[in-house]
């Protein structure tokens, strides 16, 4: 075959607040040829995800930040186009993590075999993946959710909101979800079988907020932090558990805030009401993985717990999602579709 | 024996802000005579602890606050003055809950028989009483510190941050011991063996606490709040654990603090830190009451753990003490003498 193009996405620019698309570049270039035991990856499908803007700023995060001039980070299935390694054969499908690009070199390493018979690809990138593996381990090992108690989430038509309400539901809790905008809404309630359901945009939200919570909140999983942290933090009950999952609405902000300092206050709540706030990322709980693996499974061929999927098309149109889903503008996992499977 | 008078303090005024003499006030009047199943105690000593100043205030805390008119609330060593319960005899010397008053009734619930040839019966209001549990549950519970970890306490002199940091000690840890002015710096590196010690004080507090844990924080025993947290914060490393025990430094200031509003900051650093805060009260921990007893009864008995007590006398030295307690005046477990045993 010939030497294919590959077009990968560069960090052009540290953003100040909000990302915009001058802070990406796309370069063209040869795909690079695999040397004895590497494969040519050609990427099927790119994840995006809230942590991609932490990773855009130079400050201490969790990770390495991307450099500029350096190609984007991200999650992606791809299909080995080319195979010089003798664990894998060309149309073999896989989860990695080639990044913002049409074609990756691997030497296998951190590279999962997909089964495309076994579940449609995508959702190894969503409520199979690292979303999913996030909400379960966030949920059940820092929320540790009791039958009847309230769990609240925002962002919950995401693929880590969405799989947190439904698993609390699947522990006997009560699930009240948060999301931007009256359709989003109308899918807690018949999609995801939320048993309340809020819009943060509408008027009165944090007072139907607390009306929809009328035993208090005892889990509060942090997805997004800002005003609806605000809201949860008086509805917190005695004992109530905060897994600190993501920040999303104050990513883009400047800090520090305008005053009152809130912090005196908070460490009074935490201390009377005996709250534990935790923060964490997925990869912390990586020996939670097999009972994950099993568990949601499970749960997602019987039905009991259901996804939904945001697909754009063409890396080119990857910056604009990002950006947008840094204001909530997707609906359900969001994914670039770059090319379809060659087999 | 003739009917004694009792004196007691009872809540005059809710505090703003700093509590004054002016918001208690002495009462006098003939001690109660017991019933059958009843005995009447005399008090030796009353111990004057931080959660004070919250019971003081209406709002809501762990515990109903006390009503202006009521009665002080404290933990108390007593002696069975007159016994008409066939659990006590006269003479009996008991831990309880007796407030702030020469005189008590009990019918026996919640008292504790001391063996005065056992341990002074003072320790059973400090290291082997409310304030020691404290420190074992939050340290050991909450904290978890492993060998070679850096614990960091302040109001060290005290009888909970004292024992912090010596059970840190004993499991292996090093001890950071924060407390005000060079006399109590002195006591936490020569009579408590801490191995570094801060006058939070002194001019370039924060830098010498930085310097003083080369290797960041991984635990913070948290209970003073204020200007020791805000030093504290940006040395916490991956995955620290904060027990928030108490917050004395904020227990008189007015809310909510003028900005910035470091709150969006703190849930930033709990995210991508993976910080764990939890609030905890004493009670919370029942369970592990037994194991207290054990291990720090054989602790102070060898001399691993020491302790310091700081007395008054009178019972009309209380309000003042408390006050001065809240400013950080004591040196030691606070504890006011109101007779000597009779028998």
């Amino acid at each position: 075959m010939n030497t294919p193009r590959n077009r990968r996405i560069v960090l052009a620019a540290r953003p100040q607040g909000e990302p915009t698309p001058s802070d990406f570049r796309m370069e063209e270039m040869d795909a690079p040829a695999p040397a004895e035991g590497q494969v040519l990856l050609r990427t099927l499908l790119l994840s995006l995800d809230p942590y991609m803007r932490g990773r855009m700023n130079a400050g201490r995060s969790y990770a390495k930040p991307v450099e500029v001039g350096e190609i984007m980070v991200g999650g992606t299935i791809s299909e080995v186009a080319t195979s010089r390694h003798p664990g894998f054969k060309e149309g073999d499908v896989v989860a990695g993590y080639a990044g913002w690009q049409e074609y990756a070199l691997s030497d296998g390493a951190g590279l999962a075999k997909l089964d495309p018979a076994a579940a449609p690809i995508s959702t190894a990138l969503g409520v199979l993946g690292m979303p999913g593996m996030t909400a379960y381990a966030g949920l059940l090992e820092i929320g540790r959710p009791k039958p009847g108690e309230t769990v609240v989430v925002a962002a919950a038509t995401g693929p880590v909101g969405s799989a947190v309400g439904q698993i609390a539901r699947i522990r006997g809790a009560r699930a009240v979800g948060i999301a931007g905008g009256p359709e989003k809404r109308r899918a807690l309630l018949e999609d995801f079988g939320f048993d309340a359901a809020l819009d943060h945009r509408a008027p009165g939200f944090a007072e139907d907020l607390a009306a929809s919570c009328p035993n208090g909140v005892d889990i509060y999983f942090e997805n997004v932090g800002g005003a609806v942290w605000s809201a949860v933090l008086p509805l917190l009950n005695d004992f109530a558990r905060v897994p600190v999952c993501g920040l999303i609405a104050q990513y883009n902000e400047p800090q520090p805030s305008v005053g009152p300092d809130r912090m005196p206050q908070l460490m009074r709540q935490v201390l009377t009401r005996r709250l534990t706030l935790r923060g964490f990322i997925v990869s912390d709980f990586a020996d939670l993985h097999p009972a994950f693996q099993r568990d949601m499974s499970a749960w997602v061929r019987e039905g009991t717990v259901r996804y939904r999927e945001d697909f754009v098309d063409g890396l080119e149109a990857a910056p604009e999602a990002l950006i947008g889903l840094l204001k909530g503008r997707n609906f359900g996992k969001l994914l670039v579709r770059l090319a379809a499977p060659a087999s």
